[in-house]
């Protein structure tokens, strides 16, 4: 049993829904490992993690106007000195995930065909987002 | 320390919350751990993990409700083309987990007296499921 | 490779989130590991687990509130035996977490700058919560 650590960078240039699911997968690949878990961790509170649909556009796009309208930027919130997306980045945080556990299995991630891990950010902003990759297994 | 893998078929005749509880122990004891972590992964992008209130079934319906009024299939989707029940099944379950983590300890899921295991299915249609189980420890 | 198991004791005097970072880190920094996986697990249905902002106590408040209108006490719900407030606690559990799942690397929770650890306390009245930690790593 062994375990390795890795850091991926993501740059996401505007609020909204980023496919990550290539470089988890690239970067899982090269650590050789049979079987195991990945776990993927955002280290941020206004962008999240989330395991969708990866093959309709349109549906990144329902779903981004979804978390746009039960957590929006024109409601009043008490904490509003970073700018009207700060809050509701913090809500859709909340609602999403900030880690996610994926099984390796023969050598690959146990995703589905249809499953795509995506980055969810929530700023409007460009930002550098920071995702750490803890995998275990042999 | 060793890890093993099993995989869980479920049939949900209908959309729903169906207690997978009882099969997910059951695959647990019978690997023999004393202690370690279970990963529960579903396989799909249009049914969830929750775990939740075992007791009572009236708690599991306004689960569904709630789920139902605030994911409506009612609503306008651009991704509308597999039926009015697809795209809020992919909002349902970005609104809960596509993967639980759940310890072991002295040889038995660590689950509260009141926490069930449950898939919620967001398809109408019957749907034939598939649920990764993950065990490491010892 | 090894695994340690810890329990927490947490009292909520009432409804609401409560920091429970330096518990955790403290409990986590005594087991002297250097690399690993902590899973963090709330025992229970009606409190659940959150990572969020942990400077400002008016996001703090904002998120209070915005759980308490999504999924309101004032609403009519089937499973209401146990007081205005349960049926809320079992929704808003559902819309957050029961477990977490954070890497450790170089002896610490890599956490970001701007992230706390919360117990999401849903029932009014005081209550005594059992969170485990599990461990895994070297």
């Amino acid at each position: 049993m062994k375990q390795v650590w890795g850091l991926l960078e993501v740059v996401a240039p505007a609020a909204g829904l980023f496919d990550i699911t290539d470089r988890i997968a690239s970067w899982t690949n090269e650590e050789r490992f049979s079987s195991g878990l990945l776990t993927v961790f955002c280290h941020h509170t206004s962008a999240s993690l989330l395991i969708q649909e990866n093959a309709a556009p349109a549906a990144r796009r329902d779903l981004e106007r979804y978390f746009a309208r039960i957590a929006p930027e024109s409601a009043a919130y008490e904490h509003d000195e970073e700018g009207p997306d700060d809050m509701p980045a913090h809500l859709r945080t909340a609602l999403t995930q900030t880690h996610l556990g994926i099984p390796l299995q023969d050598g690959r991630l146990w995703l589905g065909t249809w499953q795509g891990i995506y980055l969810f950010e929530h700023r409007q902003r460009p930002s550098r987002r920071e995702i750490g990759l803890h995998l275990i297994g042999e």
